[in-house]
């Protein structure tokens, strides 16, 4: 048994027969944690598993009722048309490297059980600078999605590395041979970036065929932004060091990607 | 078997049918272990168990009497009035993530075989700046407990992170089935605040329905004060900067909670 | 069983009888790395083995063709002459100390089960300043080996420590009784030193008495070193601190040599 | 099984029936390896066995005549007049906390299989300036030893820490009922200190009615310091960092005693 205790708590497992895995965990400008979580707003998606880890950040989060949480990731399921798919979410990723491969290990041995096809990680490209229409960077662990790349506007990746779980979850993915795909979508890297999700979510749908509105995700992000910018303010009058902005992820590990 | 190794040794159960165990570990301010030693101190309450961990930093404490001993975490029991207390102080939290997971889920197999009913962590809230009359803040695993927070001048927090045991533990007791209460005294976080201890230990004292004489405590944190200058001056006069005073915590962790 | 999960992936053993083992992991000036990679090239060495492990830094490699694999050791064989060789190169080395220790422990098994007669690891040797005409220094597990080191323009060394794998695998080699020897390429310690591999290589060719031809390295190595410059430039245009060149080492930890 | 893999290789257990174990593992000033690899030396101490771990630093010992060997903790017996004494040395302490309490583990487990009554740990009292009659200082498991202190020219020490193998040992042989003292002698933390050593020594020979010729210990130590200063030197003009004098603690871990 490994040192990491991790526990998966299955409410109830989704009726599936074939769906697909979209991760969105907070990252670099929570570009792929803010996609993912409007596509579980959007289609209504049902949580039904949470997993707890020893190797996530000590701490518990508070909610707006006054109510805690431990640090947790969640997973949610949903169907659109034809598409059968699942959410993988979270308050943070693992702080260890021997962490982020055991969460790993645990997720993709969940796939196996609900026959999951195929992983997308969706995560950032950061580039320094500002974007008014970012683009969207992909890899994968299958040359043949590779090909396809160009029809859905993405633009393959020739080098460099993909670190944390965005990384791990389909390179551990492509040794069970379920094929994995990495989303990136350029951004700044310096603010939440709801127009790094909005690109990212449009190669998807293109991917996955299927049609969101993407009308809130902008506005939403806008609004998150303020209210951070409120809680700055107040921190830095108070002159905490510790004050965090709720939407801001809870460990300092960057996740840096590399053009 | 995890890596942590962590021996609890009870040296006798205490006869208690309902306890509420009332956590006080050393962090920022010192304000949760000063409320904690003091209420040990004025109910006269009773050691029953020391808890040892090879995550507790890797030091022996230095007494007065100039033997030493491992850093540890204890447990001591009391009655007053109707009320079964249970408290857990000690030398140190542990230094790695993992290792307050390990350790929360040995306390919490604890609370279970002593029946424990509700537990409460005594943290600090910090804002950077001195206050006369801190505030005290609180946030719970219950809806129903966080409505009653106002009888006992309790500022509700709706958003943030408790880092550290005094998250960890509620957060795992919730998972138990156990009410968790986290109750933050507001302060600087610059020195040891006995007034944030004080202002803590009455909402405690409100919850619980006790009543314990304050007199001591704010003298006694003055000495401490005075005492720690002291070590200080020497210290720097010596230009060592391994000078730690005795009662600061004995890591460089620090325990934020966000406004 | 240890924390650190390792998996070792062999396509087929090959088939040799008492091989010699030649290690070249990212590391300093990419001194072993460039020398093994070389070798690999040139014998036309056939690969024969992936390591996996999770104290690997957790991400994912980008190749050339857009495709990922996740961060990981391979093992080659190749003949030439009456000399059986086994390769041993890689994306990265461990992050933590017990890392290192528990992926040795597998390549030393490993090395039992095909019969592995001698190791050399390959490193570097760092001065801080920039030579024509690099040393190669040397030490072994073997005085017997030692003696023999100045007929190979082999310079002893006699004091100080080598970290890492280049280290710990000599090290444990050594407590399983097969001879070890590392090879250090003097060199600045600032830029992938084909040079210091080149010196490397011709005094391990010597000591293999086979023949390598070197026209190539030092030709591949100032190509990747304008592709390096190239890339640093524009990340420095970008403002990001995350681009990392794709050959250099993927962590940071430096590789330290004593004179 | 922890994370920690250690293993004790003992070549010949020796025939003792109730001996004392003095510990001088590496640390601030080298004070307590100094004097336990002098006692060695000079009361010609027979190695008995080797430890190792995989929370050592990651590396090999180079060794005058060219060799290395993996770091690793040694055990030497002598008998003097009627008292029978056990050494432990060693290149280097664990990189852990984790480390240090499963390799303290392991000694005490050797203690209490050889029968020994008693542990002292030999360390520094750093204080930042030099001093030509060091003090020493003292702490124990047991109040009757430091009762007895003031006969041997010890000063009980009544407040502070002492970090690291120093202070886990005598901790956890408290636990196993071994009576454990730490003697430190006064140094400024900034040279290997032989006179502290020195002063060390001489308490101890007291304590344990013991005499050792001190006149080598002194010259040896300057000659080491002579050693360094031209290391250093010879490092410093060669621009590299990481040029680490042999007889310095091979990791950056500090041993800092509190007054």
């Amino acid at each position: 048994m490994s040192d990491e205790k991790i526990s998966v708590e299955i409410s109830e497992l989704p009726n599936l027969s074939n769906p697909q895995l979209i991760c969105g965990l907070p990252g670099s400008g929570y570009v792929g944690k803010l996609a993912v979580d409007y596509l579980i707003d959007k289609l209504q998606a049902k949580q039904f598993a949470n997993i707890y880890s020893s190797s996530f950040p000590p701490q518990v989060s508070i909610r707006e009722d006054g109510t805690l949480d431990l640090v947790k990731n969640t997973l949610y399921s949903a169907k659109i048309n034809s598409q059968e798919l699942i959410f993988l979410t979270g308050d943070a990723q693992p702080v260890s490297a021997q962490g982020e491969y055991a969460l790993t290990d645990e997720i993709i041995n969940l796939c196996k059980k609900l026959n999951v096809k195929k992983i997308f990680t969706l995560a950032a490209y950061i580039t320094g600078k500002f974007s008014k229409s970012p683009k969207v960077y992909g890899t994968s662990t299958s040359s043949d999605i590779i090909k396809q790349f160009s029809e859905y506007d993405v633009s393959t990746m020739n080098r460099g590395n993909i670190t944390g779980m965005n990384g791990v979850i389909i390179g551990i993915a492509k040794r069970s041979s379920i094929p994995g795909i990495c989303l990136l979508g350029e951004t700044s890297g310096y603010v939440i970036d709801a127009n790094a999700s909005k690109a990212v979510l449009e190669s998807l749908s293109k991917i996955l065929n299927i049609t969101i509105d993407m009308s809130e995700l902008e506005q939403r992000a806008k609004d998150t932004e303020e209210i951070i910018k409120t809680l700055q303010a107040q921190a830095a009058s108070k002159g905490s060091q510790e004050q965090i902005p709720q939407f801001r992820p809870s460990d300092d590990k960057s996740l840096g990607y590399i053009s």
